[in-house]
């Protein structure tokens, strides 16, 4: 179900817009989106003759736009979303993640809740999607094998975990978790738009020998990584204590080869990073996934997205569901801009707010750059677009694109969506 | 069309829940709540007998909580809502308010408009709405008139400004102003649900001379009155300037008798009292409309809610469209949650972030206060009611009907909402 019944290469005709450069926007009233492919042949006025053979889909009046990159989401989380918003990030583990994290050792519910976070993020805006799972090799395949078929494209993890955490939850020891990560990774080879990334929950919950184990692996497999830094103010006092001799959270993680460099890595948060964390994130070329909503759902604090920008580090968003709530990316923008107003009455305030037009490259070519060209429409980019119906938020003026793509972010949901494409290929339930 | 088609006297089935106080829950799982004369009879786990010939409404498994008010929102700013959003105030209210304001002198204009925000306020959680309209008479009775129909209850302000705007939207002067806004008063006679408040729009935009003249329409009609307070630091500095004779803001609408006392007031804002303010604010019995969407999409700030609160001063909540772009007052309850957390890392260290029960309660009870016994189903309470299905959100598990309660203040739309009565009487299309 779901992929594989489109052709390849075709037109699509509607308003399109992306994002020209990291702060502004290439804008195409009336024009044609070419897939050829799998991939964005340009955008064009009229339909170069070379294309004029192609089906076209006409789309007059609606909004294309790249599809959204969601960079940090916790699948297991989802069913228990918007619980526990009163608690900060240590106790909210405690009391609702890990416990409802333990139950995926189940498959029976796992499949239940797989099966809902799945139909959510095929009715929503994302195409690409970083996800944690949980410790079990069964469950994660099976998220694997339904977020396989939905035709999204995605990064999973099974988590590693052996110290810090409830025994219901925490792998028996370092060799059993290396054990069950190359098990499970020895069972990802059939899929072809769901890929594995290495998923050290975090420092806390790893020993040492377990990284080493995990960098190991990582060499093997070529992996990906994904996991969290700076978070909370408690969190990195903790890591402190765990890592006497790292000269800050991220440099933890690179002791173990675990931290950018030749590993493609992305670090949830990084919302109280100091000046060597951001100088290490920097010359790793580590990415962020800025993850405003969680960040203020747990009390964490508001990241420095500018200062990230500024110093030229890759930084995307992510719905971090269930510290956020929506697992939509358009939301993670308007939350990404509203935080960043917000930064200037807690000491920042030489800092500017991010722009709707910043705030939009975060959420499709910031975050799709992990992925590789994805989040744009310059030719050869994958052909990853949505297609938004936004009459019905139409006011009686004419609307810029430019303000349309505005109030597509504040205002549109699930219903506003009328087609989805990933790599050419047609979501179906649209 | 959409009221008076509904017996008075009934009976809803469902799990009710409301505040008990204003940081607790009254919850009854499979209770009965009784409607007598359009108001809450109480809840009750049977129905008793007196109450056994009513018709029973049945909801089991529904949610059933009471309507929801917005204290503060500017109905000609629905049409450009989300538009603008990377400016301040006074640059925002000269780049989009004042100019799509002078637009409703277009009676044309002002219909389709209007039509527009009264279809989504009633499709939306809201039965109680305090509403800026614009300078301008018949577009200001064309909505009273659009809301009286709609059912829901409303307090609607013409506006008065007479300095500092635009030509197309100013008043020719102070007697010019009374006289319309008289006429205006005039012509509100025969609606039932839908009545006047008195509105001058800031300090900045009436002069002393129209103040005066509002002072004595407040007299002679005994109006209630809403305005703005202290939203945003340069409006501040401005307003000092035109009044150096006052102690702060508060003080120069209490200099002209309209800022509280026996003049019911509402003022939106209220970032940045001083002492002063905040004793003035208690003193006068003042409601403070918490806007925190707005407060932080025009980057004003974070309003000291938890200060307010101990200083026993009347909160309720504001969509403040469109400096907010949602309507709807449970995504107002969620912000005010969400700014209250970030509120510490701005030097609010020692105010706790407001909780569940209290954003509920502030967007209930708490702002229903200015419309009287509104807000609950205590008994004698007028019966202002949403049913609620939430089953799409449902996990895999039991939740709690407080767990539901704080997913759909974080997770509903529309589609959530399958009736709504205000005053005892069913909306129409649900």
């Amino acid at each position: 179900m779901g992929y594989g019944d489109w052709v390849h290469d075709f037109v699509l005709k509607g308003d399109i817009c992306y994002s020209a450069t990291r702060n502004s926007l290439h804008i195409s009233e009336h024009s044609f989106l070419v897939c050829e492919e799998g991939k964005s042949a340009g955008v064009f006025p009229q339909v170069p003759a070379a294309y004029g053979h192609l089906p076209q889909i006409d789309y007059t009046g609606k909004l294309i736009i790249p599809g959204l990159v969601d960079l940090h989401l916790h699948a297991p989380q989802f069913a228990f979303r918007s619980l526990g918003m009163d608690l900060e990030l240590l106790d909210w583990l405690e009391i609702h993640a890990f416990p409802e994290e333990a139950k995926y050792r189940d498959t029976v519910y796992g499949l239940r809740a797989y099966t809902a976070l799945v139909e959510d993020l095929k009715r929503g805006p994302n195409t690409r999607i970083c996800l944690f799972a949980t410790v079990h090799v069964p469950t994660t395949l099976l998220l694997m094998d339904l977020l396989e078929k939905s035709g999204l494209v995605c990064l999973v993890g099974k988590v590693n975990m052996d110290r810090n955490s409830p025994n219901a939850l925490r792998e028996a020891d370092a060799e059993t978790s290396a054990a069950l990560t190359r098990e499970w990774l020895d069972r990802c080879g059939a899929y072809k738009n769901c890929r594995p990334i290495l998923t050290p929950r975090f420092i806390p919950s790893c020993t040492d020998t377990l990284m080493h184990y995990l960098s190991d692996l990582q060499k093997q497999y070529g992996l990906p990584l994904q996991s969290h830094l700076s978070e909370n103010q408690r969190e990195i006092a903790w890591v402190r204590e765990l890592c006497p001799e790292s000269s800050c959270y991220g440099d933890a993680y690179t002791r173990f080869g675990l931290f950018g460099g030749d590993v493609p890595t992305i670090m949830a948060h990084c919302v109280w990073p100091d000046a060597t964390e951001i100088a290490l994130l920097r010359s790793r070329g580590v990415y962020v996934a800025h993850c405003p909503q969680s960040n203020t759902n747990l009390s964490s604090g508001m990241a420095p997205i500018r200062r990230f920008l500024d110093a030229g580090i890759s930084v995307g968003l992510g719905s971090d569901v269930a510290g956020g709530v929506h697992t939509s990316i358009f939301r993670a923008m308007a939350d990404a801009i509203q935080v960043s107003k917000l930064r200037r009455f807690a000491g920042g305030h030489h800092e500017a707010p991010l722009t709707l037009e910043e705030a939009f490259y975060l959420g499709t070519g910031g975050g799709g750059a992990f992925f590789g060209k994805v989040g744009s429409f310059a030719p050869g980019y994958e052909f990853d677009a949505l297609v938004i119906d936004d009459a019905n938020t139409a006011p009686p003026f004419a609307l810029t694109l430019r303000d349309r793509l505005e109030r597509t972010v504040y205002l549109s949901d699930d219903r506003n969506i009328i087609a989805k494409y990933v790599r050419g290929v047609a979501i179906s339930n649209f």
